[in-house]
C-alpha cells in the first residue's frame, strides 16, 4: 500500500496561507487583483477559468475579466494587455494560450510586464525559473509539483529525480525547480533510449509525459515517490493521468492520483502568484 | 589511446566557414561588426578581448571598442550600451562582467538590446536557451561544447549525457541544449550523492565543475565522450582543466584536452554569434 498523495490536502493548506497573505496585504489597504484575459469561448479556457475564479473568492483575491471575441484583432488584444500592464490595482494576468491563428503568440507573450505574468509565459519569468531566480513567476503546474513534494517534506537535496517530458510548461521549468532544491535531476522524453531503466534508478519520478497511462510498472522501483502531470480522458470518458495508476501504486511507497492530484493544486498556485506579486508591490516579498 | 577531440582543429574549420558567411555579408553590403563594452582593466577581461579580436580579424570581423574607466558611474554605462543598441552598423555586444561592485548587475544587462547579445547574457538568450528557440544566443562556452560534438559527429539523439555543474554560463545552457539534440541529459551538482556513480552510467561526460582535477578515473568508464570545461592554473602555473587528464585519458574513448580543448572554441562561437546577428539583419539567418 502506498501513500496518496492527495492534491486536495495541498490545495486546502496553501489556501489557508493564502487567506492570511490576502488578509495581511488588505489591511495595509491592498486588494489582490487577478485579471483573466481571454479571447473566444474555448472550453478549455472557460473550465479553467471557473475554477481559478472560484479560487480565487475562496482566498479573496478580486477577479477583473477581459474578453475579447474570437475574430478579435491583434491589436485589440495589445491594448488590454497595456491597460492590464498600466493599472496598479491589477497585480497579475492570466492569458488564456493558445490564441488564435491570426495572432502571434511571441508577440503578444512580450507585451505583459513580467511582473504581472503569474502564468509564467513571459521572457523574464522563463529567465526567471532557468536561472533559479526570483523574476516574474514559473509555470503554475510545475510548481504545483513542488508544493506537493514541499507539503509532504520530501528533501530533495542529493534526490535522483527523473522527469519524463520536456516541455516548457512543465518539463523544463520543474527539472530546474528541482536543480535549485539541490536534486540530481534526468530529464527523459520521447527519443530516450530504454525510458523504463531510467524511470527506474530515480528516487522521485515526475511525470509530465501527455499520454495516458503510459508509465506502467515496468517504469517503477520499489520506494519511489511518483508526481503524475497527465491529466487525459480515457476511452470509458474517465479523468486518468500518464501513469497506469492501478499497474504503479503497489509498487512504489507514494503517488499523486488523477484526478485529485497535481491538478488540483495549479489554480491555487496561480492564485499565490497573484498575492505574491501584490506582497511585491509593497516589498512584503 | 583515446581519441583527443582538439578545440583548435574544430576553432578552424568554424573559422574557414566564417570567413565565408562574413564575405557573403560584405558583398551585400553589410560589415558585421562586434561592440566590446569593458569597465576597468581586469586582466582576465583584457585577455579574452585580445583572443576575441585576434579572431575577428581572422574572420573579417570589425571591432569597436568601448573602454570606461573603473570608476564610470552606472549611468555612464548604460549610455554606452544605449550607443550600441541603436547604431545599425554594429550588430553584437560582448560586456565584460562581473561589473564593479557599485553597478547593477541586473539592470545593466535589462539595457541591452537581446538581438545584439552575442554572450547570451539577456532574458531574452537565456529564455531562447531554455525555450529551445533562436532569440538571442547562447552563452558562448556552452556552445562551444555543443560545436566539439558536432564537429566530430556524435549523434546525441537517445545518449545519456552527464552534465557536471549548474552555472548559467555552462552547466544549465548546455543541458537545455543537449536535450535539444535529443539527449537524455543528468544534471549534476555539489550536492548530487555518489556523482562518480552518476558520472560512469552517462556515454557522454560534460564538466563543468569549477575545479581543477576533481574528476579522476573514478568518474568516467570505457567508450565515454568527456568535454572538460574547466580552465584553472595548478600549483605549477600551469593551465589544466576539471578532469584528471593523465588518469582518465586511458580510460575513456574521447575527450577534450586543456589547454586547446572547449577554451579554443570559445570566441570562435562569439564571432559566429556577430555574424548570424548581421545574418539575421538582413534575413539571411
Amino acid at each position: 500500500m502506498s501513500t496518496i498523495l492527495s492534491g486536495k490536502e495541498v490545495a486546502a493548506a496553501l489556501t489557508d496561507a493564502l487567506v492570511q497573505r490576502t488578509q495581511a496585504l488588505k489591511d495595509r489597504g491592498i486588494s489582490p487583483t487577478l485579471a483573466i484575459v481571454r479571447v473566444g469561448e474555448r472550453e478549455d479556457d472557460l473550465s479553467y477559468e471557473r475554477g481559478a475564479t472560484k479560487r480565487c473568492e475562496k482566498i479573496g483575491v478580486a477577479v477583473r475579466s477581459f474578453v475579447l471575441p474570437a475574430n478579435a484583432s491583434q491589436e485589440e488584444l495589445l491594448q488590454v494587455i497595456d491597460q492590464v500592464n498600466r493599472d496598479p490595482e491589477i497585480h497579475g494576468c492570466l492569458l488564456f494560450r493558445p490564441l488564435p491563428k491570426h495572432m502571434d503568440d511571441e508577440t503578444v507573450r512580450r507585451a505583459l510586464a513580467p511582473e504581472k505574468d503569474v502564468d509564467g509565459i513571459t521572457d523574464g519569468s522563463l529567465a526567471g525559473v532557468f536561472a533559479g531566480v526570483k523574476r516574474g513567476f514559473p509555470p503554475c503546474t510545475a510548481q504545483a509539483c513542488m508544493e506537493i513534494l514541499a507539503h509532504y517534506g520530501y528533501d530533495l537535496t542529493g534526490k535522483r529525480v527523473t522527469v519524463v517530458g520536456r516541455s516548457l510548461v512543465v518539463g523544463k521549468p520543474v527539472a530546474m525547480m528541482l536543480l535549485q532544491k539541490n536534486a540530481t535531476v534526468t530529464l527523459c522524453h520521447t527519443r530516450t533510449v530504454d525510458m523504463p531503466a531510467v524511470c527506474r534508478e530515480a528516487e522521485i519520478l515526475v511525470v509530465a509525459a501527455g499520454k495516458a497511462g503510459v508509465v506502467d510498472a515496468s517504469y517503477v522501483s520499489p520506494g519511489q515517490v511518483v508526481v503524475d502531470v497527465g491529466i487525459n480522458v480515457n476511452a470509458e470518458g474517465k479523468l486518468c493521468g500518464d501513469v497506469a495508476f492501478d499497474a504503479v501504486e503497489p509498487v512504489v511507497d507514494a503517488i499523486t492520483p488523477v484526478p485529485g492530484g497535481v491538478g488540483s493544486v495549479t489554480t491555487c498556485v496561480l492564485v499565490g502568484h497573484v498575492v505574491e506579486a501584490a506582497e511585491r508591490t509593497c516589498g512584503m516579498a
